[in-house]
This record gives C-alpha cells, sequence and structure tokens, in this order.
C-alpha cells in the first residue's frame, strides 16, 4: 500500500442530487429525499467506494417556496440510524442544530447511534441560519448570529460532558458479584452555565470511539473561531485552493493557540462533480440540468438565504439590487460570498440567481479532470478532503465509477477502510475522558 | 383463516429480560440493553411469530442507583429507526416524553420514522414521571402531575396537526410541467396555544399510515381523560380481569363522549410471563430469577418510584412505612398501588419491596396454562391485547416457540400479517386530515 497521505471522502445524501431542480431530470429518483431504496442504495455504493462518511445536511423551516427536496425529507438522526445496520463501516454524519434542541437529548440520540453503529457516528453542529426556525419552535426571536455561536459553544461543551459520564471500562456486569458498573467510573456533570444547566449522567455508555465526531459547518469568523475550540472536522466551501489553503491555515492556527495540535482537526471542501466523456460532455450534462431551473424558482432560491426575500419585486436584467445588511443574521457566509461575487462580476439580478441556484460544479471534465483538480486541492495542502454532491443525478455514481479508481491508481486513496470507527478512518486520536484526563489536552475541562 | 376476533400482542425490548438482576442470569445476555445484535434478534424473531409490535419503554434520568438495564441503553428512536430496514411488517413504537421535547422535533422524528418503515411507527406518549429530569433539561422545576397532562394534551394536538401539513396526494412531481407540489395541499398549522407557539408545516410528507399510531401509558384519571381524548391505543397494567375490563369500559365511554367510536382505541395489558413445563418448573424458573435480586437493590428499586426516596433508612421488617402523598406526582398510579397492596396484605418493607422488584409475572406455568389466561382475559373483554416481557431471560422465546402456537391454534392469534402498516394490524381506521376532515370526528379540529 502506498506510504503517500490519504484523502477523505464524505457523500452528501441529499434528494436526488444536482440542484434544486434536479428532480426534474429523466434520471432522476423524484422522491429521492423520503425514498430510503435510494438512500440504502446511495448509501451501500459509497461504502462500497471506501468513503470515510455519509453526510445529511438539515433545516428547520419551510415555507412553500422552500426547494423541494427540503419540503418532504428524512429526519438526518432517524435517517443514519436506519442506515447504520444496512452498513458496516462507512461514518454517518448528520446535522443537528444548537438552537433548537436540548443537550442531554441531542447527547443521548448521537452516542445511541454510536453504539448502534459500533463507533461511525459524527454530529454536523450548525446554529440555524434560518429566522423562521423561531416559529416552530415556541420562540419568540430567533437568536442574532453571535450569540448562536455562543450558545452553540457552551452546548457542544455540555455534550461533550455528558459524553464522558461513564468510563470506557465503566460496566465491569459480573454475574457473580452482581457488580454491573465501578462507581468510581461514573461521572455526574453538574454543569450550571449562561445558558444551560444539565446534571447528568447521560444513560448511555462511553461511545465505541470515545466520542462521536463533530463537525462545524459554518465559515463565518465566529463559526471558524467555534470550529477551532470544538470541533474534529468543518465541512466548508471555498472558492479557490489559495483561499481554501488559508482558511485551513487559520484554523490550524487558531487551534494551536487554543492548545489543540493542528493535527487535531480534519478541513474538508463541499464540492460538486460533473463527469462527462470530454469537457464538452459534462459542459453537455450541465446545461441539461441547469435549464430545468426557472427564473422564478431560482429567485425563491436565493431569497432563502436572505432571510426569504422576495427578489421577484426587482428588475432581473437590472444590476444585483443594493439589499443592506439582509443575510447577515442568517448564512452570514454564503451571503457574503453572494454579495461579493455580484459585486465584482457586474452580474444582473437574473445572473446572480441563476448562478446560486445552478452552480457550476467545482470540478467539472472528464475523470481524469476531476481527479486532477482533487489532487492538486489535496496536495497544495487546500483540504484534508472532499465532501462530495453529484451535479447531476447520475454524476455521484460517475464519481464513484470513474474518478474514485484513478486516485486509488495514484496512491491518494484507500482500497480498504482502516478502521472499523469513523475516528479511526480519519485518522483523528481517541479523546480522553475530560473527568480523568492529566494531559494538557483538557478543553472540556473548563465545561 | 378463523373469523374469530383476533387478540393482538406487541414485544417489549428492555435490557436481558426479567427483574432488574435478570442480567446475572446465567442465560441473560447482560449487557443486552445496548447490543444492537440482541435487539435485531429480538425484533426479529418476534416478527416472524407476527407480533404487531415492538415497544421500547424510556426515562430520562439515572442515578448511580437506577437499575442496570436503564443506565445504558439505546435511546428509543434511533433504536427502533435502525431497526426499521431489518424488519418488514412489526410495528415499532417508541417511547417519548411530552415534558422535555419539542412538538416539531417530535412530529418529525416519528413522521420520519413512519417513512423509513414503510408506516410501522408509534409514539408511547408518557409525561416523565421523575422529578430529576428537570435538572438535565435546564428546568427548574418539574411540572407537577396533572399539569403535565395539560401540556401533553395540546403538545399531542400540535403533533397531530403537523402531521397533517401535507395531505396525502400532495407531491405531485410532474417532471414535465415543474410542479412539485400542489400549493392548496399544503397546511400550515399557525397554533398559538397557552403552552406551545408552533407555526409548520412540517418537513415531512404525510405518513404512509395516515399518522404514527399514538400510545398512552398512565393509568391515573388524568392519564387515561387524556388517553380518551387522543390516544390510538393504551398501554397499561391491571391486576386482575375484572379490574382491566372495566378499565377498557371506562375508557371506551369517556372515547364516546368525546365524540369517538368506543371501537377507536386498542388497550393493551402490559405482562410478563413464564413457562415451564409444568406449574412447579415455571415455579422454579421464577424463584432462579427472583433469587437475584439484593434487598438493597430491591429498596433502590422501589425509591426510584417514589421520587427516589430513601428506603434503607428503615426497618425492612417493620410494616411497610407511612410515607404520605409521596409518589403522588411522579409514578401516581404505579405508587398507589404499591401503597394500596402493602396496606391490604400487611406486607412488611422487605416483602413489598421484594414484590415490587421481583414481581410474579401475570401468566405463569404451562403453556397451555398461559394461553388459557391470555384467552380467559380477551375473551371476557377485559383487554384488545398484550404486551409481553419475558419474565426470565428466555421465557420470551419460550412464548414464542409454544404460547403462540397455542393461540394460533385455537384462531385467537394471526399466522400471517393482514396489513403492512401498524395501523392495518391493529384494524385502525385512517385518520381524517384535519385540514380537509368534513365528517364527526374533527377532535383535532379544535388544535
Ligand atoms: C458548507 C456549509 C454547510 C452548511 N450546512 C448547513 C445545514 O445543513 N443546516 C443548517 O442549518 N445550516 C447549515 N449551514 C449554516 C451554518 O451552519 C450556519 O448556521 C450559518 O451559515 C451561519 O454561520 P456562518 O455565518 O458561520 O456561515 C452550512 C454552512 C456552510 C458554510
Ligand atoms: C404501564 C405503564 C408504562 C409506563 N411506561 C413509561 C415509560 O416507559 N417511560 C416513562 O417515562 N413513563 C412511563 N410510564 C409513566 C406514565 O407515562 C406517567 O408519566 C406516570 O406514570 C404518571 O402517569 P399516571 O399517574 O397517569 O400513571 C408508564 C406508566 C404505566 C402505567
Amino acid at each position: 500500500m502506498s506510504q503517500k497521505k490519504q484523502l477523505r471522502l464524505g457523500a452528501i445524501i441529499q434528494g436526488a442530487s444536482g440542484n434544486m431542480s434536479a428532480w426534474r431530470h429523466p434520471d432522476a429518483v423524484s422522491d429521492a429525499s423520503i425514498n430510503i431504496q435510494f438512500c440504502q442504495q446511495l448509501a451501500q455504493r459509497a461504502e462500497q467506494a471506501k468513503f470515510d462518511f455519509l453526510f445529511v445536511a438539515d433545516g428547520l423551516y419551510i415555507t412553500e417556496k422552500s426547494i423541494p427536496h427540503f419540503l418532504n425529507r428524512f429526519e438526518p438522526i432517524t435517517l443514519l440510524s436506519a442506515l447504520s445496520l444496512v452498513t458496516q463501516k462507512i461514518g454517518l454524519v448528520a446535522t443537528l442544530s444548537t438552537s433548537y434542541s436540548e443537550p442531554f437529548t441531542v447527547a443521548r440520540q448521537f452516542a445511541s447511534l454510536d453504539h448502534l453503529s459500533g463507533g461511525r457516528a459524527g454530529w454536523n453542529v450548525v446554529t440555524s441560519p434560518l429566522e423562521g426556525s423561531a416559529k416552530n419552535f415556541s420562540r419568540d426571536k430567533h437568536p442574532e448570529h453571535d450569540e448562536r455561536y455562543r450558545i452553540a459553544s457552551e452546548y457542544v461543551s455540555v455534550v461533550k460532558g455528558l459524553w464522558d459520564s461513564w468510563e470506557k471500562d465503566a460496566f465491569v456486569r459480573n454475574k457473580t458479584t452482581g457488580q454491573f458498573f465501578a462507581p468510581q467510573k461514573l461521572h455526574t456533570l453538574n454543569h450550571h452555565g449562561k445558558y444551560f444547566s444539565v446534571q447528568g449522567p447521560l444513560n448511555v455508555g462511553r461511545s465505541p470511539q470515545g466520542r462521536p465526531i463533530v463537525f462545524q459547518a459554518g465559515a463565518s469568523e465566529q463559526g471558524k473561531a467555534f470550529a477551532a475550540e470544538a470541533a474534529d472536522a468543518i465541512y466548508t466551501r471555498q472558492e479557490t485552493p489559495e483561499l481554501a489553503r488559508a482558511f485551513r491555515l487559520d484554523v490550524q492556527r487558531q487551534l494551536v493557540e487554543n492548545g489543540r495540535d493542528a493535527e487535531d482537526i480534519r478541513v474538508f471542501q463541499g464540492i460538486s462533480v460533473i463527469i462527462g466523456d470530454s469537457p464538452a460532455d459534462a459542459e453537455r450534462k450541465y446545461q441539461e440540468t441547469a435549464q430545468l431551473v426557472t427564473l422564478e424558482s431560482a429567485l425563491d432560491y436565493l431569497g432563502r438565504y436572505f432571510e426569504h426575500h422576495d427578489f421577484a419585486q426587482y428588475d432581473p436584467d437590472a444590476l444585483f439590487p443594493d439589499i443592506g445588511d439582509l443575510g447577515q443574521n442568517s448564512f452570514r457566509s454564503t451571503t457574503d460570498e453572494i454579495k461579493r461575487n455580484a459585486r465584482e462580476h457586474g452580474l444582473t439580478l437574473r445572473q446572480a440567481a441563476l448562478e446560486a441556484a445552478t452552480p457550476r460544479p467545482t470540478f467539472f471534465g472528464t475523470a481524469e479532470n476531476v481527479a486532477d483538480g482533487l489532487e492538486h486541492w489535496f496536495t497544495s495542502g487546500a483540504t484534508d478532503g472532499f465532501i462530495v454532491r453529484g451535479g447531476t443525478p447520475t454524476a455521484f455514481d460517475d464519481f464513484i465509477d470513474r474518478v474514485i479508481p484513478i486516485l486509488q491508481a495514484r496512491g491518494l486513496y484507500r482500497t480498504e477502510y482502516e478502521a472499523g470507527t469513523l475516528r479511526g478512518n480519519l485518522g483523528l486520536r481517541e479523546p480522553e475522558n475530560q473527568f480523568t484526563a492529566k494531559g494538557v489536552h483538557s478543553d472540556a475541562l473548563t465545561a
């Protein structure tokens, strides 16, 4: 086996794949977001291809203008729990918001998923960008952007504290003596903080991989700082390898400032791919999918990022409108990018909307072209790996059939799983239990 | 096939089966509560035996004195989601508390489980008896007994309203026209009540069985009234067929008062069973399990029902102590029964504790004896069915191998599933959508 450092891959499960209108594609399974056969097949194919993990995004608020596969989809924890018994090695990463949930419940559900799957659970921590979420959770208002991250920070420290309730070998289960557990290996958190008071202990034993893997998916400064404090992995999207490299270095620098090791985090770039027999063939596939999106639905799509702003009120062929600070309190990093891009390239609203709704895949062309691109990003230190989404309903299969073998032939990608746990496959070390830790990596001790 | 009315059966998944010390039994899988192979085997056996459903209880607070299989167990929703893809027909009923969760999340997770399983989800609504639960959920205090039921009532009406967000045929998914759903078949709840404000719509389409099945498991007057208002099924435990029959008739009477049909609910008696080759053999098996329980652990067990009262402070051989109203705010119906039983039979604390911790199974003896007992309860109108727990680690298998065939031979139990959904197998009709209902069964319209 090659000695080269290996890149890592996650696979998105999200509807028919491709853009918001991909369900209309002739090859699309149009009810994919609520079709368990579809999800199970995708999961099993990804596992055959040795993907590190499946990744399921999430949202807590829809309107009739939401994109189709958000209207009717599986809830992530239940979906990944279901897939846990029909897969053996692949990681299972579910998105769950810290703004509208309880740490005790979330700690339990992820710990339970970790036990069900033999150590393959991951939690993508998000803070819920959509203002409307508050209305579904009996709240007066959506917490503002920076406060959401303060809540998330305390929240995750509580969850980690609960995950440390039981030491690894706490359960002796001695039938003869009748001793079920060793009391000194049970730890009660007794957390009393600004946002949460949680006593514990958790009613689930220590996770097979120590703790489930914590992902973070916000790219604002607050998001990055939070990741450097609490995350094992980041899901981000950068435009160029240079920006991605700077992002990754900045995160690693912050890790070190926090007393962590630069190697304690994995950065993943979210990408979409379209693979053709030639670049022109890939372009044809892209156009075929892009033309399924109407201007009206593209404007709705754009609106969702900006607190459900109604973009239909503007002339679509005038320059992208000045909408002030809108978006700062929701998808901050994404909306900043959309505004910057429109300004720099002098886009009309129509162009900006269609570009947002039908983005040209980051990696595009022949299988060799795509493999070259991935290799370049990876070897230049821009990223530790990629979270892959098909840019058309069949592109993910193309990626597996045509790109993965090239990466393997180049010694950049595994041909067998190294470990049975997600942590093991990501090459991350097991965390110490905060109640017994003696080393310097005691960030959780402040909890 | 027999024309006789059929009894219905649920199977408890809870640790090694038997009492709190059953994990010590030579035949016990001692880590059963967190062992997915164990749970999967039990589920698949129950399905082969045509059980209506699997039933998973739950709790939200442990101390080091909690019974062993509560300390480290799967969370119910994740466990049943996992089992959804390795079973085909059996119902999946998870316990979840309305006192420490959000209606939007719970509506979503059960709807998602229903889609994953093709219409087999059930929700056992509980209000959390344990005071300590508040400490794990950043609450100052545990709501008192009757208020918990008022919260539950509003909560369940919200959940049902969210489950009605989409009509059955709302999703047209017309690839040619680009119409994904019919807007007039989307309904936004806009609930503003005393305890909850929930806008909706839910981001999961209508459940394959209309709505997941709602169980209720409190037997106090408030619990019963709540069941008569909102439940499709009840999980209860009565001492005698006469009491059970009176309970069932009372519930049915209250249903009719609420404008529902007496046939709109299924009452299940929670039972444990021990089967031997002879009554003496069954007695031997019972003694073998009972003797695994120490007085100390029996007192802890008793204490948990009474707000973690410390019973070790009393002389175990004096009469059951006078502890006043303790228990009224937790497991009211259970604690009333323990006190009544101790008083009526003049039990010492030791006797009461051991009786509570190692209850003699309701159905006991040879397979014929057990089948006779079940038949008597069923045909005398005491119950619609039973939720079965093994009184020893092997008793559930004995029940399947030896009792089920007798029930089938007598025409009392199915040899094939009638339907693919839990609702279908329970013989319950599909609820109308509250937003389109024209009939009289419009209890949900008040939501
Ligand atoms: C690549 C990426 C993926 C995201 N995925 C989700 C998601 O699945 N669900 C969600 O609620 N928010 C998601 N977010 C939103 C963030 O978690 C966050 O709530 C919001 O963007 C504000 O954070 P930021 O300003 O730090 O980006 C994602 C953000 C990024 C950058
Ligand atoms: C047969 C039965 C089973 C129950 N199962 C649970 C359970 O699994 N989890 C739980 O929190 N409460 C459970 N309960 C408690 C009730 O749901 C309720 O919270 C408590 O007993 C108070 O209600 P009651 O006074 O109406 O019985 C159960 C109660 C009964 C009678």
